[in-house]
């Protein structure tokens, strides 16, 4: 390893180091984090998020790194892990560069602030009370959208390509007005079918502490290390990297409802193998991350849905859910339970939405960001905005705005751009699991087993081991031999609605 | 304010910031950390110790610090916000700057590696599994003394002016001597009473659930405000100021034993009132942190001991009691819980022991540490020392290590020279009670009606406002006319075992 390289990969380290500390404080601050403590916790995520901005863009910081590129051999691979590390720091150290400390680190002490304002408007279903914050989130958003700049003529650009590096707004737009027409259609005829899922079955008595157990067991199943890892709960549910052999997963209990912490707690699991499958040796470098937040997100859909609400993943738990909600379960077939679990109907929550709807849910929310940054609808307009979209897109009002767009955390922690990150996860999911299904043969017979390793090893090799040495869109087509398509999700989701609503 | 001293002081406020983000990572380290992740945990602390040494040792930091220093104003009070500032930041500036960068890293990476190599070598009772890290610390331990040098000629001097600022070995030492005598004889003559404590109602089914909500409903009561705090569970309980509004504390619930988490909670509710009560505004500075370990401790042990063990709280907690714990309480006197939860006899573990014996545990530490640090002891000779003088001053051999010289979390963390402020905060506590009461009134009149706040008035006023104003031995003379003596515990002592044994 040449000196160069190797003070640049050793300066790296420490920034990454650093923000991992930064992680343990935001994973502190969603799950522990006493009421009155949250100015002051704002004061240390600002001040860690200045230092790390102004370590990250020192010149010092700027000469390794041209020092760097500087000694990469000529002709050297360009996926090499030299010229991988030194290609993906130079696009972070050029957006970084743009970005004016006071700026970094207003955002960082408002997402703070502006998540504790947001979780008790959204506790009592007072909008006028997050506004203000909204307002102040949208103006800091389009200021570092400026700051970046965007060649496209569109503002979400610059922030999108921090969550999806490479994506555009109009990549986006053009895959999601293939997915749309199809999977309204379809959304319609499961509609219109006289088949209804008995939605019942996940309604009754299923006590938290037996939801804890089972979803513990169904995480370790199919792989969590619960010696490198945690599981907590929190208002929002998420998963957070600190870095090797932390890697910690939240959920939230709903006594009444069967489907949201044990589906919650595979989708974070999703998001957790990919972090515990990372290489630790490149912690903090560009080797050692994931690749986008859409393939992160394909790791958890692909666990909680394609996975998870499988007929075959439920002939091996369905004995263990028998044993840990004896109660709820009399009675309850098999197949019923299949249905009730793939159930597909517009509802008001995204989190809560089926694998079909979930995309609507998304969309409406792509678009809103986009009229938010570019100034046609105002902060004070954004409730009626959503629940205009929602009678368009899913046919419901939603009845007050904690259901309505106080719902999601995004937005008040400053993640503006993120949210068709979860599409695409959708849309990566359907086509890698169509590709493992070719490559590892029959999926369904090892998961009726209890064997998840062999999916879990394909994904390691093909997808954690390589951090982010390819782009997102990249990775996919080596993976897959395709570029990102609708079709491999259109076909899931058709055949699960031929199957139990006999529509497609 | 002049300039230069605002200059300093945002400096230093920043510095304490940082250092409260490191606090986070200790807190999660002892409650949440997965195992495998002390590796990173490591370097995490070692990075955040080297950034905070080089920030406070840096010459531009020596600058502002000699500019505010000339900039005081000829004449200004001893104890103004400004001389109190400059001074004790100059004490612990010079101090630091005689450590090496690479020693404070190692300290600080080696104190989380220590500390996991301990709880599991304790429970698995394996001196042999932690005796090279203790040979590591003791080590490293010298080195730092070494570094900062010490005038007496005592090594010790030189660890212990870190935790109490200002005290000498020769002073501890002189202090204990006249302790010794009267409490050794004291315990003796206890020993011989026929009259013993109804032990056994303590060690009745005592629910966890049960527990955890009289001592929450006990430290609320004190004055632990709940929404600027935390209670949890940890190995090794302890409280910690994270910053303002941030106050976490830990205990740990023995079902088949009251005494420990209950008077444990009380205990660092003491703690925690006092960081609670530690002035907002100067956090990060001299004026908004703890006198010293000994006083820290003092405001720990008037909860738990002068307070918690009085008849007149039990007057008003008793029937609480009765009502968590309906079973274990049936047919119990209140004179019968008094006695209990006030006996006296040699026991293996300090944080369980008595009032009485607890003294002596320190003190065998206290001579233990300076062996360590002079060499007359090595890391291999460790259990054998400890067990000589366990049967030397209570009496007992430990039946192993884990009850034996494994205990204690302290040393490997590295806190060597720390064991005496224990003993100090028993001798200041009673101090500082007596005080109150002459100040205050009928204090067991208040307690018996519920009513704490008179007593925490007071100590708001005379101690937790004060931040570092004055040193530990000067405060206590300010408040309660006298220097540091023996006398008021051993009065304490005498009086509740002439109450109680029949001796004195």
């Amino acid at each position: 390893m040449a000196p160069p390289y190797a003070s640049f990969v050793s300066e790296l380290k420490e920034h990454g180091l650093l923000k991992s500390v930064s992680e343990v404080l935001h994973w502190d601050e969603q799950t522990q984090m006493p009421p009155k403590a949250a100015g002051h916790r704002g004061e240390q995520v600002a001040l860690l998020a200045k230092m790390l901005h102004a370590k990250f863009t020192s010149p010092r910081f700027g000469d390794l790194l041209a020092a760097a590129e500087a000694a990469l051999p000529r002709g050297a691979e360009i996926d090499s892990d030299e010229a991988v590390n030194v290609r993906e720091t130079r696009r972070s150290y050029d957006r970084a560069r743009k970005l004016p400390a006071d700026l970094v680190e207003e955002l960082a002490r408002t997402g703070v602030l502006a998540q504790q304002a947001w979780a008790e408007a959204r506790s009592k279903n007072d909008y006028p009370a997050f506004r203000p914050w909204l307002e102040k989130i949208i103006l800091l958003k389009r200021r570092e959208a400026d700051c970046i700049g965007y060649a496209s003529g569109n503002r979400y650009d610059a922030l999108l390509d921090e969550y999806e590096p490479g994506a555009t707004a109009a990549d986006v737009k053009r895959t999601f007005d293939a997915l749309r027409g199809p999977l309204v259609d379809l959304v319609r005829k499961i509609g219109q079918s006289p088949k209804k899922a008995p939605l019942e079955v996940l309604e009754r008595q299923y006590p938290a502490a037996a939801q804890e157990r089972l979803a513990r067991a169904a995480a370790a199943a199919v792989g969590f290390d619960f010696g490198a890892g945690r599981l907590d709960t929190s208002t929002h549910p998420f998963c957070t990297g600190l870095g090797p052999g932390d890697t910690r997963m939240t959920t939230r209990y709903d006594e009444r409802y069967f489907g949201d912490a044990f589906f919650g707690v595979l989708h974070e699991t999703g998001h957790a193998l990919y972090d515990q499958g990372l290489p630790a040796e490149h912690f903090g470098t560009p080797l050692g991350e994931a690749v986008s937040l859409g393939i992160h997100e394909s790791q958890s859909r692909m666990w909680e849905n394609l996975v998870g609400r499988s007929r075959a993943f439920w002939r091996h738990f369905m004995p263990q859910a028998r044993q840990a909600f004896p109660q709820a379960l009399a009675g309850v077939s098999d197949d019923d339970w299949h249905f009730a679990v793939n159930d597909v109907r517009p509802s008001f929550i995204r989190t809560e939405a089926d694998e079909a709807t979930y995309n609507l849910h998304v969309m409406l929310r792509f678009e809103l960001e986009q009229a938010m940054l570019s100034g046609e609808v105002g902060a004070a307009d954004v409730p009626a905005a959503w629940n205009e979209r929602m009678k368009n897109y899913l046919g419901l009002t939603p009845p007050d705005d904690a259901r309505g767009c106080l719902q999601d955390i995004h937005w008040s922690g400053g993640a503006i751009g993120y949210f068709p990150t979860y599409t695409l996860g959708n849309l990566y999911a359907a086509q890698l699991f169509e590709q493992a299904r070719k490559d590892l043969g029959d999926l369904d017979a090892m998961f009726a087993r209890g064997e998840f390793a062999p999916l879990l090893g394909w994904l390691r090799k093909n997808i954690h081991s390589r951090g982010k040495r390819y782009l997102a869109r990249d990775l996919v087509r080596r993976v897959t031999g395709s570029d990102l398509s609708p079709e491999p999700l259109l076909r899931h989701l058709r055949a699960k609605a031929g199957e139990l609503y006999g529509v497609s």
